[in-house]
């Protein structure tokens, strides 16, 4: 008899990373800073501050390579964490490759995504300095959840505007809010002086991430015990993520691999794929490694593939500083696919900076060909996973098919950021032929790009 | 400073247990024998072969003491097992409990519960068989979400009969099936007899897991190559949940605990409870621990401790073999309380055999005091449970809330044994004030109770 073939790589809570890690100091030059939307100054820590705690503002600049995980904040990450890494072995099988795949799955989670890495690190720093109310957009829902279940435990306040669309189309992820505690607004709101203009215009007005932001931003600069919170983009927010890849890289020596051919993570905002690549990314500008790291976004939203490098806000109304991104506009408005994650105009300026210096690559997939995938992962692995990290797997699966080819025994990672429990009209939507790719031509991105600031 | 405090305790693939366990050898008294629905002789194997396979039989009453895990059963349980053992600190802490709790979580499986834990073995006993196709019904969807994913695996047919209440409200649930490669039809359907003659009667017909299983065993009787599934109640189907209790005897060792002091599961069915308590029962008879073993059944339907013991059917139709069980009788239908899975009228025949042994004792909880413990469960462990394990948990709190006054340190294991992902309508009831406590009179027992068969 041989020995059974191991599925899933298990790490110890005393192997549980102690520290973040912040890829900035490692890269051969720096990201450009973020600048004051009416000066276009590089702003300083004090433009932030009403928004967010100081232990945060200096994480977004630091230098360090390393910034220790607060204890507090690793005894919360138990209950979780380390997570699993998986080896796709029946998936492997169903394809016939050769190639080897790992997926780290961060659907373990309270939040059933990789959200709460940052949303209990953001509540703890609130707590040190004394804020007792924490607000926040949220749009399907995922980091909504994560932020109220981490203000559960801390015992904080948690109130969060929700996507109008969402709300009425999506009650379970508000009814996880609420369950951990949250309070749910429907935004637009009659609220916030925003969310009252935008209902004079329209009483029923499906809403948009960027009106939520207002929303949320406009009531915590009001109060001195409220701040705000946002669940990726920026590099404090990466720099929580990346206990995803420090884990991942222990696990793949546990599994004896001694390379990694190709890492590849879909994206959003950015932080799930910045999680699993940046601790990656070390090791490949340490020369220990030397994968191709491919980031894989939605057709209909391709912030990479064919938005600008600009400097745009992260807003839809031009409230927040200017940041150096990726961009198809502040003014863009995504196709409601189903993977609300990716719906974002920008991207992640850090993720932007490291893909201008040639250190990562980028595609887009079409949604049909993503639930395909979806759905081959689950009736293979079991997992039936959440629409966004469906695009780094359709894209894993375009590459093991080719390994079956061409016979390669590429070492494929991959990031399953969550669980698609709360995504099942989706797959609905997939499996009764009710799902259409989009078409996106140029002239779509125009008009918002056209509207980019003049820097 | 001190060392950081376990929230989890792992095992390794190569710790999980290979064989399962068998409790009828060890018990005093072998349990009464299932009898002939017409003749109220004792059945033999025959009588069950048109709708289980032969190894599935043999295990029904096997007097082995372990059975071994086949080696293809055990490399899809590497999936997800072992599972985890918890101690719930956080909950512990909120309720300034000395008591040392800890849950065995089985919602990292594919199908978010235990249930899986005997849809996989059960169809891979049946396609060495020869089986093409597999039936069996459905309330919430938990089993069948359970039975699609072990067929999709095995490339069998899976056809569900889902009760027509849950499958109009709970459409997640069937499409989680549905994404597993399930066919899932409404019960009552027009594709059997049983079904067409209940929808004579009323087109709209709600359905039962009465009439669910009367379809599903009408349609795998009339197919040799089909056969039928039960996802509890039956000695090889809690035989096959033994892995959990198994898993957490090895991770109570590791977290350094000699003694168990309680052990606390719901029961609908039984094999949750069973998969948990059987294993330290055997310890238990060995004089190795002397833990009180408790079932914690729903107010609205208490089969342990208000039904008597005695022959009935299981099924509403009265199609089955006769079972000496607790039973409400096989006509009572039981509130629409949400925990669906608890809805039955009858025991498990070897639970109940176990509980006239005395080995065992049993309590009834109402329902708000269930997802009252759930909420609080949710808001310090992460976990969002299912509706079913929270009766468990609302006893283990009852209990740990008894340790705080008057300071015993008492050692709690009770099974976690799914997420309530696809159960927040219940907590948005709860939540929102909409969830009351069932009155349960004598009388509404009566009835049922009157129509039991005179053996």
């Amino acid at each position: 008899m041989t020995a059974p073939q191991q599925h899933k790589y298990l790490l110890t809570e005393d192997e549980m990373p102690t520290s973040w890690y912040n890829l900035i100091p490692d890269l051969p030059a720096p990201p450009p800073p973020p600048l004051h939307p009416a000066t276009h100054e590089p702003i300083g820590p004090e433009a932030l501050a009403p928004l967010f705690p100081m232990a945060l503002i200096e994480q977004e600049v630091s230098a360090e390579r390393y910034i220790p995980i607060p204890e507090a904040v690793q005894d919360i990450y138990r209950l979780w964490r380390p997570s699993p890494l998986f080896r796709a072995r029946n998936l492997e099988r169903a394809l016939g490759t050769p190639a080897r795949i790992y997926y780290k799955y961060e659907g373990v989670s309270p939040a059933g995504s990789h959200k709460p890495n940052t949303s209990v690190p953001q509540v703890y720093y609130n707590v040190q300095e004394g804020v007792r109310r924490i607000t926040t957009e949220t749009g399907a829902g995922q980091w909504g959840t994560a932020l109220a279940f981490a203000c559960s435990l801390f015992g904080v306040e948690c109130e969060i505007w929700q996507v109008g669309a969402s709300y009425d189309q999506k009650p379970y992820r508000r009814l996880m809010m609420e369950a951990f505690g949250g309070l749910v607004h429907r935004s637009p709101s009659a609220l916030t002086e925003s969310g009252k203009a935008i209902l004079a215009t329209d009483e029923h007005h499906p809403g948009s991430l960027g009106i939520a932001i207002s929303e949320a931003v406009e009531v915590a600069a009001q109060d001195p015990t409220t701040r705000y919170a946002l669940g990726s983009v920026l590099n404090h927010v990466l720099l929580h993520q990346t206990v995803i890849g420090e884990e991942a890289l222990l696990q793949l020596a546990k599994a004896g691999e001694d390379r990694i051919d190709l890492v590849v993570g879909c994206t959003g905002g950015g932080s799930n794929f910045a999680g699993l690549s940046f601790p990656i990314l070390r090791e490949k500008l340490a020369g220990r490694f030397d994968p191709e790291i491919r980031a894989v976004e939605p057709a209909s939203c391709p912030t990479l593939t064919r938005g600008t490098y600009a400097y745009d806000f992260g807003d839809t109304a031009g409230l927040t500083p200017l940041m150096k991104m990726h961009t198809l506009g502040h003014s863009f408005v995504p196709d409601p696919i189903h993977a609300g994650g990716l719906r974002y105009h920008g991207m992640s300026p850090l993720i932007s900076h490291v893909y201008e210096l040639g250190l990562m690559t980028a595609k887009a997939v079409p949604q049909t060909e993503c639930f395909e995938a979806g759905v081959l992962f689950a009736r293979t692995e079991g997992i039936l996973p959440a629409p966004e990290p469906t695009h780094a797997l359709a894209e894993t699966i375009r590459e093991a098919r080719q390994c079956a080819e061409t016979g390669e025994e590429k070492v494929i990672v991959t990031a399953l950021c969550g669980h698609g429990h709360f995504d099942l009209a989706a797959y609905d939507a997939y499996l009764n032929g009710r799902m259409v790719d989009e078409e996106t031509p140029d002239e779509r991105f125009a008009p918002s790009l056209a509207e980019l600031p003049t820097i």
